[in-house]
């Protein structure tokens, strides 16, 4: 994120600001603003980095023609605020993670990630190419919203944890930070599940308060010191296999754009849709060596029967999501069954591969 | 592909045209050319048409400043012609595979697809957040050229055969179009391994004059109506994990756009990139399921024997790679150890989801 931005996003617009302005007269008279709030607290690598590079990104590809003023979480309001902000129409679009809002809809979790759900290639292929967009469509015009697919996690670690889980009677009495759908599948095994923001995740940890905690990935989590209490920390968990964040707009904003304006702001979006999901790929082997050479982290593996009862406890928790809503059970009855026909030839063809190679060479 | 755009690539720039231009006349006159010669034929499902998507959208996302003249395989020179006519500055660009080229230099294939090599997150998270761009500007640089990551098959099948695959020594003899270091590969498995562009395969194989082919996946290979002749399909094979396809741009015109001109083209080959194996992976499923439904085709995933012989003759053509250059071994060095690196942690995290949830739940 360059100064001029950063003086921007601050509200202190002034003389550097108003002299790069002067520059371009022409654009910036008939420039539109699009002020973005997001979810992510300023400069956090990763999540907040990518959010910061698309809002970026937009002003470069419309030439200024949108000017983008982009505020991290608490900058104008809270990470969970943005929701109603861009709604109202107050601001014209959040970066952020639909599942946050599941109060507002419990069909928004399936468009981020659900427990047993889609990863990265497959949601996207769902949400593009599978249909997937109408339904999110759908939910979204409830509150005057329109969103696009706008970075992803990749599929998260399965947690940070002061013990080894060898079974899932472990998570009896748990104490555990773990939001949404994931911790409601946790509070069945019987674990004692929290939603935290992610600022105040270490301290609770660090204090006793929580016992175990996910957050993101290799990449992500080495930021967030979580070792320090917790040293076992699991592979690819149940709970957010994909997670998928959203750019998404005031829906009455959005309607005012131009054809092209439009288009170049999904060409953004979708150009660090996929961008976030590389570059946390390429980083997570990185940083999950960090963590074990020099942080002494024990990576482990959940047991298979500790996935049987993952499933179980899933299985519930969608039928009393379904039980909301028409609309919530069309969202879920897509997502199972389009999961099931691309995620078969995934496994087939890329699955195979991958298991195959690593099998040969000795990778994994 | 729209009419307009038909016109004007098979050089009937008449009438409609023309109107079409006047409408603008002051982008019209500031527009740059940019002829795309392209190695798949016209309106090909799935490679042409996001080929065809990718000219268009530039013109698109550049509001017409860069004119797009696209050019399918045969129109303007021959599909394999493609690099040399871009390499002279001929025209403008081209969409195609890069390991096409091989006989240039064997580091090429790299960026496209090499046998136990990276898969589409894997590859692109090397190419843009990795080193591997460096690399590639690198070999392309030798023939004045410069690359972008423009499309992707996902991770191809193992093959059509007209027997039962059962071990390596079923590879003895057997007359097969596989192309590039796959091929190689195979060779060494005592296969007589033949290259044929995609249009000469299906008479080939049906004339017995080839026994067996591989060509993209379930929904590319549906079109070319292979399992007339060979019904057993093969899951994910080991000699192209996930071809990336380019948009390569003659590098001295490329020189000559304006930082947003190349901006732009960048944003849209990068969404293109993405979109194609989001599109891919949403086919796949249903046209797999049409093969096996319709068809009568049998899909049958190679032995752990098969595998190992595979990885023991890849060894050995890797070897041979090497020792081209300098530049084609490190090359080669910076593949194997980044993908170790980002493949483990792929292999943990994703991998182990993938695993697990379609254990649980039954899919594959």
């Amino acid at each position: 994120m360059d100064r001029r931005k950063f003086i921007k996003s601050a509200g202190l617009v002034g003389g550097a600001a108003a002299a790069t302005t002067l520059a371009a007269p022409a654009i910036a008279q008939s420039s539109k603003e699009m002020v973005i709030v997001s979810t992510w607290p300023r400069d956090f690598p990763g999540l907040g980095i990518s959010a910061q590079r698309l809002s970026a990104r937009i002003e470069e590809l419309t030439e200024g023609r949108i000017k983008t003023q982009y505020f991290a979480a608490g900058e104008r309001v809270g990470a969970l605020d943005v929701f109603d902000e861009v709604a109202s129409g107050n601001s014209q679009a959040y970066i952020g993670a639909d599942y946050y809002w599941t109060g507002k809809h419990p069909a928004l979790a399936y468009f981020t990630a659900v427990p047993f759900g889609m990863t990265f290639g497959e949601i996207n292929a769902w949400i593009l190419y599978g249909g997937g967009m109408d339904l999110w469509d759908k939910v979204q015009d409830q509150f005057g919203l329109k969103g696009l697919p706008a970075g992803s996690t990749g599929t998260q670690a399965g947690g940070w944890f002061n013990k080894e889980i060898n079974s899932a009677e472990d998570f009896k009495g748990l104490k555990m930070r773990i939001p949404g759908l994931g911790g409601q599948v946790l509070s069945k095994l019987g674990a004692s599940t929290v939603s935290l923001p992610g600022g105040q995740i270490y301290e609770n940890l660090v204090s006793g308060s929580i016992e175990a905690t996910e957050w993101v990935g290799p990449y992500n989590d080495y930021f967030m010191k979580f070792y320090e209490a917790a040293k076992y920390y699991y592979t690819g968990g149940m709970h957010e296999p994909g997670a998928q964040l959203s750019l998404t707009s005031n829906k009455s904003w959005w309607g005012t754009l131009t054809d092209w304006e439009r288009t170049a702001i999904t060409a953004a979006a979708l150009e660090e849709n996929a961008g976030s999901y590389y570059e946390t790929l390429a980083l997570n082997g990185e940083y999950l060596k960090k963590l074990v050479d020099e942080q002494g982290v024990e990576v482990r593996s959940f047991s298979d029967d500790t996935w049987d009862a993952f499933g179980e406890a899933a299985a519930a928790v969608f039928e009393e999501t379904r039980a909301h809503s028409p609309l919530a059970a069309e969202v879920d009855d897509a997502v199972q069954s389009k999961m099931r026909e691309i995620g078969s030839a995934f496994a087939l063809f890329e699955g195979q591969y991958v298991n195959q190679r690593n099998r040969v060479l000795g990778i994994g």
